[in-house]
């Protein structure tokens, strides 16, 4: 059983750590791996900075059309690995193989993205705000940043932030999710051939020691986190007391508002896919579907359906198209809260407990669930479940829709379906989220914009992907000159 | 003696709170109003919050080329009424007549940036990210924005705010320092006359209470300070723990260094501008001149010689070039500072302690001061001490002066005094300050420019002024449209 | 009667030229003025430009926070004066005075987005390029700039320019229209009052000898020209053989598709709003207008009633919703048209010829006038009529009609009427033209986007308004620094 | 000996012309290749410009994401090719295999930045311009894209224009200069790989009549061309005759001024790198050296013992520091000039005439070549030599210095050397030219900045490069939308 070690300074070194925690196959309990977990790994951590601050003094002085070199090789080395880092993905995490290459899809994108660092990092000059008086703007780099990144996204969300933060002249630690730590093994692997500098980047594990070692080490600036809102909000506090700069992103209960005058097959497939891909475990996952005027259950019927056929099982079989959530823990608090809608009212017309799938009957997995008649009321309405289920909700009108997403207290994404262009325009003007998807089913956006969180699902201001990485990672230095006309010697 | 009002929903109204503190003049000591101070203000402010949500609903939805048009009529009414502001200024914080009209023209160029929102809150459109689907941003206001302000710039510091978040459609309540709220008081009665629909802008007087009901309101979205590194660091540490977005500017020590390859008369008076300027009560106040080879000690005499010569009173009579320090407490402060300079060492050449000025013995006033041979460990080195003191200090070299520059702890401005486009361009590549000057005393962005303070200097990403004001006062909203062929109707 | 004046270097001069034309009303033949017309006039624009080399060398030098500083005060002035400079627009041009007010607070949009200068001006600047080599992009103003204003919009056209090439730092001449110089006359007086140095604006009147000598002198930069196809392209060609860059924006001819499902009444309010606004003499005038599916005529009703109830008279006038078209050659023009197309086999269902308005007689007045039935194939169906007159045109689905417009060689706009999301989308990625409506009966852009013609709507690259009026009017100068770290000196 | 064939529709097809030129080394006068040469090729072009429009319906949909795939594997490709194409470069243009590899480094860097188009062609977006009413600008391309390359830049200059043209959606057509068309040859090989359309890119041999078609053509949308004034002129002139967009790089005559306060041995190696590398033959070669308060003459020895030592010879070979000039022409013009130089007066002190390099007697070889003494008013003073010749100049002051640089008809690159801040500022800022360097001697703009030649340097407005290659290669389309809230049905 392989014992994961540290990226640090460019080796792969032993954590200082002597416990470990089992790396697991969800779909079938398999040992992966084991993971250095416990108070040892906040010395692991302080290591890893250290070498990022040496680092950071020569990194920052290289030409930025230099530091993105680099990323053009990751790209390639990402497009030519992107299946046997899709397997791992499946394996340590549970999603389908072709959902796992659809993650890595996106973070080539961000990697793109970071390539055009070089015209994104310019700023503004100003000649003459006086006479012979010029100023300017320089972004230069913060020095450590860091990163925690969360299990459903082992992949990609890494990649939302590492490459900006080294483009931009800084240098990275990441601490992957204990429970997802070896796509990212595999992928340092490769980080390890594109010709950067020892102590740009590093990889370190552990779990809540090494993230409270990042927030409280005085060298390290940023703080970049993505997982619960509840974990959010203790990264925002924590690390904004220790006085850096931090983008938290948490979590999310996102609403598809269906309107009777959308195309009820495509948009069933689309709304299903949004709900159960990656076994609901995405902070865009659709969770509440709303319909208006659904009078004959149309709607109501043709996302049954779509939902009923779609198939679960292991994520490296051909043709599934569900894969297991990520812990017998996290199924078994899904399992909770399909009763607690039970007991609130709510009746289970496609019930994906007990779910069996032959030969991986171990696995930790739900099939598609749908809850219909839950009290509007009732807390679930409002909790995030973070797994296949899906409540049918129905209501009068647009404006009901409306008031009804705007009550909730994340904002991470709002979708309609419609073909009316004033229906449209009114969501997406009126509707508190930072992901608006029109006839989208996962409103991600690309990486030339940010992933713009509202309320609970985002501490912070600044967040990550395009533009907003580079403003996050780098300080802004305005110059002001006067070189005074006068003082141009004569010779 | 009047009692000061606060200005909520467009009306002035009295505090709920008893209690009052009294404004005086730091010249003479005459008391010039009193304001309500106590635990009653923050009564105050939940009325102030509860208008300004309301005032939202509406003035968000006002286009934006419409919102910025009381901004001109402000900026008019402003010009208009200078001198009357400028001598109210001068009253109650006491800088000079000049003085206070210079901060004005800065508000009103942060007003005249302001009024260029309809451009800067453009976002980004993309047409066909996939085929049939565009993707863009939008900027929308972030609800009730509220600013505690600072009692060194009472006209202007306000105004770094306020014109950016009502022009983003946001509402807005500022704090106005207990110590000199008399100017503002006037700025509201021009406010009150640019059409601005009730509860858009308003004002709240008081101390920490009303801070802290700020601060724990979970209808106010963001806070911006400007005020010492300590308040600074509690702002954002408590802003943050409520989850609110927070931009807190601190306090500064900051260097400028003077090479001799300077034409020593002209950098020396601006020098001691810069020492001396608001009697050194700026975050943007030189405080240790720092000399290079300097072994004839040209350029101390120069600045002594620049320094001697300023001449020190009241504000408002003629000929004035240095105004009192804000309060008897201050100014006990800044000589307990200079004493413990002396205790550590230096010694004083030019000793501002004990100055009078006839017909204003009672004014907290200071001449200029200059320390010399200050250890380079002492802690006064580092302490802010935000009255008219300059300390020089020499080096060996322009390394070593970067070095020194960068050990401090705060990063607010640093200069540098050179004929030398190569020491210029090191100097503003390596210093760890947000804002730079070369051959400029005071290295105040123009509103274009975000203020740009480093390291305990600032707490957030995001700055006051220009583009960072809109970005500050905005959330981004990311649109993803699919728009399919197919369900283009046919008739 | 008035002989019209030039405003040259700051002064109103008498013409060199002694032969004139005379400025008539175009509602009841009455001459207003007078204006110099003739070969004298290059003579004219000869000193023009040279008042306007001299000021140029110190304007381009001031600040550009102070340059936009005369605009604010322009802003505030045509504010005032707009009743009366409306009236004026509507004396010589004939809309009515509420289109009159129109255009001038289109004209002050345009002064409000130049007022942006400083932030729009500022450009790139990149740190560290190569090591020790930093690199950046001033935007510097071109020198003298022209323009040559059509008829239409004597009060407004020439504010598409005029802000943003003074802001830029250049000087300018503007040749207004010689039929409707009077408005300008009037704005000159403002212009003369907002504290711009002599030479930075003047006014030359004339024809085509102004214009042969604007094009042909050597200090002239840049010309921008609203008018036909026909002179832009001449203009084009012409100022480009002698080496400037220029801006001309040609004819049109606009369609409008409406389906089905769009709201019928509200609709055809706009699109007759559209047709026979400004008499239908504006670019951006719809004249085709295509209806898909429209089997019950409902369409063709609705827009024929909204058509049928517009008044036409003096446009000072109460209630008056059309004015008289420019000229008695004009009005013969359009009457040939319509007769061509009768000839073509069209019929015309409301005939708008021969419309006589009690008391103005005289006037050059055409009533509302829709040909129906038109063949597609007939060259009216691509010909600008520049008059009230509408062609009713029924195909067959949305993928014709977009086939039609964009068989047309202009591309000034296109506007579809529909409820559909999809409908549109389609529409705005497919059609030819540069100005879309969706739902909008004039989409003339706000001045903070480009005016955006196509084909031989438009000959350059960077059109009149926002971004692409300051790329315009400013030459980009790259700046390569290599400051090299040796070369600081050591003292 | 290989009769070169045309790149059209994605394969390699003979000329309809059966004329040819042959392609000669310039070292040696081996013939390298014949190409298709007379009055066919516009019948070749006029394939290519079908084919060229065929592709466009399709490449403009494509996203842009995905339009830019191809151009990371070009890069990849060009990387790994860098020798076989310097090699080519070399043996048909002459420079040196170092500054073969050089221009092909600058050639990867514009492809690296059309990578950035994804960020690049995004344009405004602009919420609630009125109530309901939201406004945007997308940008489109404009179709078939042509690009006339001239023979001193073959692997480079295509390069400032392919990857932006086709990145932004068009199709283009490059004629490479007939003298030099192997590189083409080998690089369209590598484009022929990376999976671009049939018909996306294509490659057209030929001469005058080629370019004539291309200007003529009305499919043809665009027109790039770099190479001397006197044919940019006419290309300006042509294309905007034919309505086209244009812009049209020409000739230069360079300054650099060195002050006294430079480092001498520095700043002279970098000059001579300047004047004679590319033998002289590039837009940014320096050409006029002006010294000032040189007295004793320092500055001229330290240029002159630069310029001895360069080593002229076969560009292969090692160690070689200067290749032979174009072709036997080139080489008597420039001999002549020389000439025309001695007959004004000035002194040739160092004379690179009658050069032979041993084994290479035929070549086109002549030696550094350095004149004094030159008459200021000597029209070869504003003649572009285009060949290893540098003129010295003394003048009295920095201000007489930029008087006689900016009494030039052209404008393309200005240098300055000096240690002293404000020299280069008075410098950067006062002189009329589009590429200045400080301590630079050859001011070339990285990819990011458009290379902005002035006056008789450039015809048009948007330059090569950066945000101006995708605003040049792009029109704007601006859309306004009315979405009614009313409009959103109830169900």
């Amino acid at each position: 059983m392989e014992l994961l070690k540290n990226y640090i300074d460019g080796s792969w070194t032993s954590s200082i750590e002597e416990n470990t925690k089992e790396v697991i196959n969800p779909a079938n309990q398999q040992i992966l791996a084991r993971v250095p977990f416990g108070k040892g790994t906040s010395k692991d951590l302080e290591k890893a900075v250290l070498a990022a601050q040496v680092a950071f003094h020569d990194w920052k002085n290289v030409p930025v059309m230099q530091r993105v070199q680099p990323l053009y090789k990751l790209k390639t080395l990402l497009e030519e690995n992107t299946d046997q880092i899709a397997r791992i993905i499946t394996m340590e995490c549970g999603k389908t193989f072709a959902e796992s290459k659809g993650e890595l899809q996106r973070a080539i994108e961000n990697i793109e993205t970071a390539c055009s660092t070089p015209t994104l990092i310019q700023s503004e000059f100003s000649e003459n705000v006086a006479r012979g008086v010029d100023e300017f703007m320089i972004r230069q780099p913060l020095g450590v940043c860091c990163c925690i990144s969360p299990f459903n996204f082992p992949g990609m969300i890494p990649f939302w932030f590492l490459p900006y933060a080294i483009a931009c002249g800084n240098t990275f630690i990441l601490k992957p999710s204990e429970k997802v730590p070896l796509t990212m093994m595999k992928c340092f692997e490769l980080l390890d051939q594109i010709g950067l500098p020892k102590g740009v980047v590093n990889l370190v594990h552990g779990g809540k020691e090494t993230v409270d070692a990042m927030l409280e080490h005085p060298l390290v600036k940023a703080i970049s986190f993505v997982g619960s809102t509840e974990v959010a909000r203790y990264i925002y506090q924590k690390g904004s007391a220790y006085g850096k700069r931090v983008q938290a992103q948490g979590g999310a209960k996102n609403p598809i508002l269906i309107l009777p005058d959308a195309d009820l097959d495509l948009s069933s497939k689309i709304i299903a896919d949004s709900v159960f891909g990656c076994a609901g475990q995405r902070c865009l996952a659709a969770s509440n579907i709303i319909t208006v005027g659904d009078e004959n259950g149309l709607v109501k019927d043709s996302i049954y359906h779509a939902s009923l056929t779609k198939k679960t099982g292991y994520g490296l079989d051909e043709g599934i198209e569900m894969g297991p959530v990520i812990s017998k823990e996290s199924k078994s608090r899904i399992e909770q809260l399909i009763q607690i809608g039970e007991r609130d009212g709510a009746k289970v017309i496609l019930d994906g407990r007990n779910h069996k799938v032959p030969g991986f009957e171990n696995g930790n997995f739900l099939a598609p669930t749908i809850l219909e008649d839950l009290p509007i009321k009732s807390e679930l309405m409002k909790t995030e479940i973070f797994g296949p289920v899906l409540t049918l909700l129905t209501l009068k009108s647009l404006d009901d829709a409306i008031e009804f997403i705007n009550s909730n207290h994340y904002g991470n994404m709002a979708c309609i379906f419609t073909s009316s262009g004033a229906s449209a325009r009114k969501f997406r003007n009126e509707v508190n989220s930072g992901n608006v998807g029109i006839n989208i089913g996962v409103a991600a956006p690309m990486a030339q914009f940010p992933f713009s969180g509202w309320n609970n699902s985002f501490f912070g201001d600044l967040h990550a992907q395009g533009r907003h990485g580079i403003e996050f990672y780098t300080q802004t230095k305005v110059v002001i000159e006067r070189w005074p006309k006068e003082w141009s010697r004569k010779f």
